[in-house]
């Protein structure tokens, strides 16, 4: 993993990601006592940033590879983000999910045209359901995060970012980054290295599953205990990965940890100050630029609002406890 | 009024007004049957294009004259967009508003720094007491659309769609505007001509409040028999500006009307498609390009989401009927 392959993913997605802008309110700098900025990837494709490392991997595939199809495990934002980049490239794509999967989530990837294969989670391997359809048909598997193209095609919000900041004359700034298995945070780690080194990316994360924060500070990955139970489902992983977890080690900053009510309040103002809908696991790093203020460095504070693919029962319980 | 003060406007926006991506989601594309686009103008500082209007006319004033400061009449959105480019110019700026507006708008315009005059609309004449002030304290009065630099400052996002249509390869389309008094739909109107002839600006009403649609079909200035009782009041002014309305009526295409319960769905798509927060009288313009695909013309439309200054309980009203 380097910068270069950033830099060709950014040339491939170009034209296809949307550039998100930088978002702030006078009201939510008051708020963190410093002025707060935020990346709204929730405006890209398919409702999350996971768009861009989708075509990112996509595209990387040689032709004759390519051809053939994908697959991918996902519950939800890497599940709609692979069928739309799959059905542009104009090849199929096959997205296992837990027959649990929230309705509307599994209604979506369908709708973008790809094949959805549902699993019992309690009775069924979906590593087995995968390989056997991969083995049959020559799908390629392109995993959620531990990915180099997955992760390359994530970096360019970090390049993004690093332009943005210095039309906007921030000076220094922690990056936070709504962490899962880590590839968000890996790739803005590495396009911050080389392009905005007085940036700092540093990962965000529910409380109670908070892996990353913990595996930063131990400097060996940690697993979570549990896996369910948070209301920022979209993010919560077993660990980060195996090559995402180098690469947080070495550039980012201690993670940070927020409760599931302090993400209800951040969508809350983002639907106030910002106009935007975020997710619960989209909220993570704006509640940490807002409400976790004395761990955070520098004048600024860039937080990643990385999806807005929330029901909306959920954004309502935020509005009515905090709008 | 010419293309000359847009570019004008524009040079003076540049890196303080928003520069807005343009939206889409196929979900949304199949439902008006063409591709759709939404210039989110909700995302603009102050949560509407107001703010470009307001920075565009304070920013024109002779030094000796600004200094004084400003002055004028909204209940919301122009309220905002004056206070806050009053604001970062340094200067004073005083905001009449009725006693009844909504708390949260009145709060927010004090918040960034303007001084709020409250007058009772039942026994109070705010010309009277905006002349009064205005004299008193050199203060120069800044009108919400019939003002040329503020029509120049909204035409500023007709530019921005002239630019990303030729990017994205749209050939022809209507452009549809939530039209008030018609100063965004007039200078979008003026930009258009002149840089993208094969666009085509059209204001979007509320039904019972659709004085431009009708002032356009007879050719000459109509009025609203009511001005309240519609869930759109950002956009309900009693009849089109002397100055707008000559330039509608040499360039746009017919008005359209839609309902406030269309406007209603049409935010809910925003959120669950776009994940963006729109107010009712800035989803007017999204609701006729989705429900009125018979009276559009073009492979494409564009809609412009022109602000997102919505109360809780409206939005949530708009999730629980339709999202």
């Amino acid at each position: 993993m380097n910068i270069a392959m950033i830099e060709a993913a950014a040339l491939r997605l170009k034209d296809r990601a949307r550039r998100t802008p930088l978002l702030s309110s006078p009201f939510l700098d008051e708020i963190a006592g410093r002025r707060v900025f935020v990346k709204p990837e929730c405006l890209q494709h398919t409702g999350s940033f996971k768009f861009r490392g989708g075509w990112s991997a996509v595209s990387a595939l040689p032709d004759d590879i390519r051809r053939n199809g994908v697959i991918a495990f996902s519950s939800g934002n890497h599940a709609q983000g692979i069928a739309l980049a799959a059905r542009e490239h104009g090849i199929p794509a096959v997205i296992i999910m837990p027959a649990d999967a929230p309705r509307t989530k599994i209604d979506n990837t369908r709708a973008l045209g790809a094949e959805v294969v549902l699993y019992d989670r309690a009775t069924e391997d979906r590593d087995a359901i995968g390989a056997t359809l991969s083995a049959a048909r020559n799908l390629t598997l392109i995993r959620p995060y531990d990915d180099g193209q997955v992760i390359a095609g994530q970096g360019t919000i970090g390049l993004e970012i690093a332009e943005q900041a210095t039309e906007l004359g921030i000076s220094g700034a922690d990056v936070l980054v709504c962490c899962g298995g880590g590839g968000l945070t890996s790739g803005i780690a590495l396009a911050l290295e080389a392009r905005a080194p007085h940036l700092r990316a540093r990962p965000a994360e529910p409380e109670g599953f908070d892996d990353a924060a913990r595996s930063l500070a131990m400097g060996t990955i940690q697993r979570n205990t549990r896996l369910s139970g948070s209301l920022c489902d979209a993010i919560v992983t077993p660990q980060p990965g195996d090559l995402t977890f180098p690469i947080m080690k070495r550039l980012c900053g201690p993670g940070l940890v927020v409760s599931d009510d302090e993400c209800l309040r951040a969508m809350a103002l983002a639907f106030d100050r910002l106009k935007i809908v975020i997710e619960p696991g989209g909220a993570v790093a704006l509640a940490a630029a807002l409400f976790r203020a004395d761990q955070i460095e520098g004048e600024a504070v860039i937080a990643v609002a990385s999806g807005g693919n929330v029901d909306a029962d959920v954004f309502q319980r935020a509005l009515t406890l905090y709008a």
